[in-house]
């Protein structure tokens, strides 16, 4: 068998991608030679060892990276900082540090100031996911044929970049190395910008008067219930997200909504070409996704 | 067998809805004892003969209604004021005429002044649909468990409506009566403004500066591919949905567009509590969907 890329490997954090990349290993056995998980509630943990996924759980962060040669941040990104701060004194030497937040460069400026000398910092964030979280959500096929981007600082250690990449590549994953900054710009329009229109005009739905309100649950048509899908994504998780990707985001709805008041504009004034011309533009794009096998 | 409901029935527009008609009329044998297409094109009509599902074509929409006892215009609604006008004359009496319309109020305006005395005008919407349009997209499972909405103006033939509930009931759906303009205002939340959300992002996305396209493209992360889906519905259909649900479209659309910036406000100036409850939302509709098995 092919020799494991890390010899320990500890999770902090072990819901839908944590709880995926321990089966990975568990089923491969080349990923690493020990995976230890942490959660915040015991509760958690015990349900893992219920589901058999890792070797060894420990409730507190500190002693779960002790001795690891990687250790990987699963947990929202708000929870960052104080996991920077609990763990880093206990972080074994030449340990590779990594995480799989959504957005790069608040990770960098939570985690970066507390790395310790010796220690390999190398962001990633692997663009897979369902509407579904927890310990039970993950599954072995989650990132194949899916990227992971990789927003590794200036002067890190190349070999500590290829291991994670290796890692990532053998979860069926392909690798791009991005600048954080570019990472941060892109999410923000093909993931949390979407993320947020869902969940707000989920909202917007559930503010309507009474009768209506359940007749759009009644007769929810296609449009509405692939957005209700995306909606029904772990709530901390996104709540942090936003606030960690800002500038980004905003940026992002406000060019957005300059768009749909376009739009509205051409409907209120009765402009069909313009809207047609706008939905084409869509079409081009799902088009370019398929030929891309990103569809 | 069961007794056909209709013995002639003639299909106005042949695309995803239409040919799902036809393919159930064809398997079923007791929605039309014969199916009529027209479609605009003879292009249309010739793929429909070589996928045999009419028994026979006409390009002449007052041919093809000639002789029958139900009149089904499955056009975009944009198109229905002509088709009304070129049909009117050669309705036979009797004849029941409906529809397959997004919107309510504007097919009753369009279509409503034109209907000769003794034709009975039951106005309807099957809630199903996928991304994929043209005669060579329907199939027989469309409306199975969708609901079809009825809009029947006052007055008209309760025998009419009940023809129309049940051949829609053979296709599968269930079936519900409801005033005009609720419909088209629970359309607007439901599926208008979905649709005109994800077109427009889809627009955002492709006016991005070049390099960040292609990485939209590329890293089409799960949010915004689920958008591009159904930004890839058919843009004539929708043009004419947009501007034939004004009022209500715009009014949710504002509606939205206040919850949406009530969210960037919570991002920017940082209320955790705001943006996580608004997201708990989301869950929650989310839930009520799947428990009215509408998800």
């Amino acid at each position: 068998m092919t020799e494991p890329v890390f010899r320990r490997l500890a999770l902090i954090g072990i819901g839908l991608i944590g709880s995926s990349v321990a089966r990975i290993a568990g089923e491969r056995g080349d990923l690493a030679g020990e995976v230890v998980a942490n959660a915040r509630s015991q509760a958690t943990l015990d349900r893992v060892m219920e589901l058999g996924i890792a070797d060894r759980v420990e409730l507190d962060p500190a002693k779960a990276v002790a001795g690891a040669d990687c250790v990987m941040l699963c947990a929202p990104v708000g929870t960052y900082e104080a996991l920077a701060q609990a763990i880093a004194p206990h972080l074994a030497p030449g340990c590779v540090l990594t995480d799989v937040g959504s957005t790069k460069q608040s990770v960098i400026r939570d985690v970066g100031p507390h790395v310790p000398a010796g220690v390999h910092f190398v962001p990633g964030h692997p663009l897979a996911g369902t509407e579904y979280s927890g310990p039970d959500a993950g599954f072995t096929t989650l990132f194949q044929g899916r990227w992971t981007l990789l927003t590794p600082p200036p002067g890190t250690d190349a070999g500590a970049v290829e291991k994670v990449a290796e890692l990532w590549r053998r979860c069926g994953s392909m690798i791009e190395v991005m600048e954080p900054g570019h990472h941060d710009r892109v999410l923000a329009i093909v993931s949390h910008l979407p993320h947020l229109l869902a969940f707000t005009i989920c909202g917007t739905a559930d503010a309507l008067e009474d009768e209506s309100r359940q007749q759009v649950l009644k007769f929810a048509a296609s449009g509405f219930r692939d957005f209700t899908r995306i909606a029904a994504s772990d709530p901390v998780m996104w709540r942090d997200i936003f606030l960690n990707n800002r500038e980004a985001l905003l940026e992002m709805l406000q060019r957005f909504t300059e768009d749909a008041q376009a739009m509205a504009r051409a409907v209120r004034w009765g402009d069909p070409e313009y809207i047609e011309h706008r939905i084409q533009q869509g079409r081009a794009i799902r088009k370019s996704l398929i030929e891309l096998k990103q569809a």
